[in-house]
């Protein structure tokens, strides 16, 4: 018995993408999806009604940002994560690994666990397998990953290689700590860097434990994006058709396109609301930098092939205006249509999937976006 | 034939109270009314949808902020400040007097205008009585205000004089500089500071010159609550009972209520959304700091009273690690709240009328609240 179960829909046959649908406690989620991420209980400057109305099936949230604040007690206490954030469709919660490595100061790796400072109060804290479970088995999210070394790009073969051996004992004293294997699902993370036989390995030692659903992490570290598909091309083959496959920390709309192709169902990053938060929006046409000053007297919407509702209401003008003043609801509305955007562009996949047509689909957008002009602008 | 009209439905038997429709031509307002104030085409923190939700039915938005930013010439070009910011409930704007008094630098009055520098940009500005008329009419709000002089308080007896009398012939300049009296109703405002007599004075000049609105202006500014009450209980007497009134600045519950009993239709104030955005909540037991640590537990509603949505879905617990982590929705929340507490407050204030007995209902308010405590703390 296990909290999420994968239906594997269809493959489409010019790509290789698959359409599928995961099952979880919170309901349905149909994929390849992209999740918000809600750091800290809240996807930053959003309701919970606009994450629905845009069509958030699913959204992501921070173990290690919810241990230091409010602390995962206080959460259980609320009973729970969506409880707390009022928050009814599933949630997926990471292990905090990778914050762990990017965030805090002065780590040190032992088998036990890793040692480090606090990013905020720069107190001494330690994680662990076990520690990461005892957090995320609190706050009840429906998914949960592993807890994982993510190494920084590029790693020598020798320390990947010794990093992915722990990653995958570590991911046994997950799976033995979890406490509530019935309630929430835990996702295994193959790591290994650009190495094709390091990621086999990881891949192997994972699927052997029998996960409900696997992650490929540390991607989206730093490395340019042909090595993220080639090392997806050579990942993604050891990995189960009948489980869910998870490409984390990836948001930029190309890569999106080209993980489903890879045969991803599962993407997070923090890149569409981090970027409106900066007056950067994603549009059919490209990126589109609101606060410039052309857009002063345009009366356009920002994407004038988006139906969101940002989009039907509010010109650039104004929009530049609130970004310009450092008003709140600008950065509501440049959020809101960025979400917008990548949520829509994940049911066009889905759509392209379903008629067989991914790789076509893939051309007509990057055309449209300017992927394939010289010098073009991506994120 | 004037934008707006005013019908008194009922005075109050016990206070003396009025209630009353303001006709305008963007819709009909109950008075009395609290006003949210959107200094820059946006309510800090809230859309339209949600200021309509919690029952605003007019808002006011600045004419000095918005002549600077974005500039009255693009609202203008986006159809009118209604549709640059997608409110189409009736909006009020004042006429930049009081920021030039309170914002800039350097001023200079003369019986022309106001030189003074821009509190942005260092730049050399000046605003006269046809400068606010011409910018209001750009914007297009239903009810424009007289471009006044709105003297610090305590101001001596000769200075306040000469004060009033240049904002009587500044008012008379500005009906005569107006070029849409049929869109836009112009409200002359009286001045005078704590002087009965220049009061007095103010209002029948302003009267003389039959206005379709009466604001009193230059309260709070510093006084102390009881000469406000007592500056107003001698100005409304002398305000035609067939003109809606407007007391400016105010919106601390207690002053709502003294201000209703003494007259007064409608009000504005930054108080609300100001102190929400630093986790200050307004509740019906009081003053709430909601970042307090001892609500860290605390999963109780901001105000158990209140019926908002807010209250109805939130808990104190988690809007204080939202607004500890400066989460924007935290500031959402605690926003939407103050807002919804002052315009329900108006609707019992209403209702109270309606039944003649709002000093009770002062009374049953001030005693829930704590105002009648010794060291109550106000706003």
């Amino acid at each position: 018995m296990t909290a999420v179960k994968y239906e594997l829909i269809k493959t489409c046959k010019q790509s290789g993408a698959r359409l599928g649908k995961l099952h979880t406690p919170h309901g349905v989620i149909e994929t390849p999806i992209f999740m918000p991420v809600g750091t800290l209980a809240t996807v930053k400057t959003m309701s919970p009604e606009e994450l629905k109305e845009m069509g958030s099936q699913i959204i992501l949230s921070n173990t290690y940002h919810l241990w230091l604040r409010p602390g995962h007690d206080i959460v259980k206490e609320a009973g729970g994560l969506h409880k707390f954030m009022n928050w009814d469709r599933p949630i997926l919660t990471d292990s905090g690994g990778f914050q762990v490595f990017s965030l805090s100061d002065l780590r040190k790796i032992t088998e036990e666990g890793v040692h480090f400072r606090n990013h905020l109060s720069g107190e001494k804290l330690f994680l662990s397998p076990e520690g990461a479970m005892d957090i995320q088995n609190a706050l009840g999210s429906d998914i949960m990953m592993a807890f994982d070394e993510c190494p920084p790009y590029p790693a020598e073969y020798d320390y990947m290689k010794s990093s992915v051996e722990r990653t995958s004992r570590w991911a046994e004293r997950c799976l033995e700590a979890h406490q509530r294997p019935e309630d929430q699902a835990l996702f295994g993370i193959v790591q290994g860097g650009e190495y094709e036989e390091l990621r086999k390995q990881s891949a192997r030692d994972l699927v052997s434990l029998d996960f409900p659903g696997y992650a490929v992490g540390g991607l989206s570290v730093g490395e340019p994006k042909d090595v993220m598909n080639r090392v997806l091309d050579f990942t993604t083959p050891h990995l189960p058709e009948n489980k869910p496959r998870y490409l984390m920390g990836v948001g930029s709309p190309d890569s999106l396109i080209d993980g489903a192709i890879r045969g991803i169902d599962m993407f997070d990053c923090v890149l569409p609301t981090r970027i409106a938060r900066n007056g950067t929006c994603m549009t059919s046409n490209g990126r589109l930098v609101v606060r410039n000053a052309k857009f002063a007297r345009d009366f356009a919407p920002l994407d004038e092939n988006c139906d969101c509702h940002v989009c039907k209401t509010y010109s650039r003008a104004y929009i530049r205006h609130l970004v310009k003043a450092n008003e709140t609801f600008g950065f509501r509305l440049t959020t809101y249509h960025n979400l917008y955007f990548l949520l829509k562009l994940m049911e066009q996949v889905r759509q392209a999937i379903r008629e067989d047509r991914l790789l076509d689909f893939k051309e007509e957008f990057f055309e449209q976006y300017g992927f394939n002009k010289p010098n073009a602008k991506n994120f």
